[in-house]
């Protein structure tokens, strides 16, 4: 059984609607919202990243999830795989920071030992509080919908080449990699003016690619509207595959979301109040899977659409 | 730092009430009771364990948490390392089963993959609804209660030894490490006439000392009164080395609980109407720690008092 028959199988078993297929970022269970998400040495982080980078990344991921809810944090759990002394007090402190960051409790977990040399897992589940109206799916998105991104897109990606050495480092892409800020406020603000969210974990292609499919639509992105930060454009060309790069490298924590023209002022004055940038990236259409264009250029999706494990 | 100071590191970090201190089986947030517990291949679970026995167990394991918590359970999500295509099939089928027998709905989760060769592990967070009248904690046992446990003790450790290959085997042993059964229907019955209540995955002796240290008292237990089961004695003699084999052994999911000796005939009656076996194995009194006896004779407790990790 393949991993996408797995996840089938899986979604056979799930047919509870607080489980929304398995095909959202999150279970809804009466007014809370859960997300689980585990992350592997040497899969979503690397041997040598800090610990305390590692604990905020765990936490984040996860309240990014909760942020594409529009969900206030309330707790967490956390399955933990102890490391050596050093490594387990640093941790405990870049939780403990990430979770004042995000005002969420600690309420439990466990603790693990793995055999020796074994590369180590985490997991952390999130509890939040569901938004007053209604706790928006990756599966409404409508023809006619604006597409939008908060923040900018590639950071992370870039940041991970330079932890790799594959390029000078710059403060702004490592920042983006090490310690990702999900959208908690905005989410929750914008949440009663989208008709679907979802965050930017794996890439914006393969993301905008999975609202597509869950809301039955095609999407179509404008990579020139795409937003790219100033620490970005320093050290890449703006061209066709700095912007492919960037849309297929995950690790941004941004929020995807798509909502109707008549909510774009009501979206822009939330992100202006909040300080958050939004930007109109594309729109979607009757139809399926995606489509991109540069410039008005059709451009064939690549390959890859972005992070998958 | 090791693990007892990060232990209590993460307790300084876990200052909300619905923490419990992270000394409980389970955190409370209103009426909802949460746990996740994980495995580790190599550590709670063997490489050659059938993937409908690690399902189970992983499933098994936090049931139990719920069972002790009285909590009637609702959902779950799942963290998963993918295996091969047959292990995941074989997975699902497993997982499947045990939410069906336990009620519990596949609400959420993550599927990741490991490097290869590596062991996997799972985690798995379990939502329950809370008993009416309260939750019990580990920390209530009163100088003065008697300390219960359910159905027998020590099969899951015999049946351990013998998927070592180092006894014959017998199917209740082996059924009872592969197929643990939490005590989901006693627990939410008899929730509302304990003062503590936890359930024995590490060891009946481990387990009766956390009780003991989280109530502020000392607990005895009458080694002789431990109920063992009619397929361990066909294999060991009942002599002492047995029965702190067995107190020791761990992995047994029953339930470990002090009531007053007034609740006795209640909590009989709960027993047998339900056709479970409860029986007296001890006593709290003022003091600490853990005091053992075989037959009146005062027995020294051994150095390892169960599982750890």
């Amino acid at each position: 059984m393949s991993e996408a028959d797995f996840i089938a199988r899986l979604r056979g078993i799930a047919t509870d609607p607080a489980a929304r297929g398995l095909a959202d970022d999150a279970a809804v269970l009466g007014d809370l919202v859960l997300t689980h998400d585990m992350i592997v040495e040497g899969v979503h982080f690397l041997p040598d990243d800090t610990p305390q980078d590692v604990a905020w990344k765990l936490v984040a991921v996860n309240m990014s999830d909760l942020a594409a809810k529009g969900a206030e944090p309330i707790g967490v759990l956390v399955g933990y795989s102890l490391g050596d002394d050093a490594w387990n007090a640093a941790f405990a402190d870049g939780l403990d920071l990430a979770l004042r960051r995000f005002g969420a409790l600690l309420i439990g977990g466990d603790t693990v030992r793995v055999p020796d040399g074994a590369p180590r897992s985490f997991g952390l589940t999130a509890i939040g509080r569901a938004p007053d109206g209604g706790v928006p799916s990756r599966g409404g998105m409508r023809p006619g919908d604006q597409l939008w991104v908060t923040g900018t897109i590639g950071n992370a990606g870039l940041g991970l080449a330079m932890r790799l050495g594959q390029l000078a480092a710059n403060e702004t892409c490592l920042a983006a990699y090490g310690r990702p800020q999900p959208q908690l406020t905005f989410g929750r603000a914008v949440a009663p003016h989208v008709h679907a969210m979802m965050d930017i974990s794996d890439g914006l292609l393969i993301d905008a690619r999975r609202m597509a499919d869950a809301s039955g639509c095609q999407v179509a992105v404008m990579l020139e509207a795409m937003p790219l930060s100033a620490a970005l454009l320093a050290v890449r060309p703006d061209v066709l595959d700095t912007r492919i790069a960037a849309a297929t490298a995950g690790d941004d924590y941004q929020l995807l979301f798509a909502a109707g023209a008549e909510a774009a002022p009501e979206i822009r004055a939330i992100a202006s109040a909040l300080d958050v940038a939004v930007t109109p990236v594309g729109h979607a259409v009757v139809g399926e899977g995606i489509v991109l264009t540069h410039h008005a250029q059709r451009i064939v999706p690549p390959e890859r659409l972005g992070f998958t494990h």
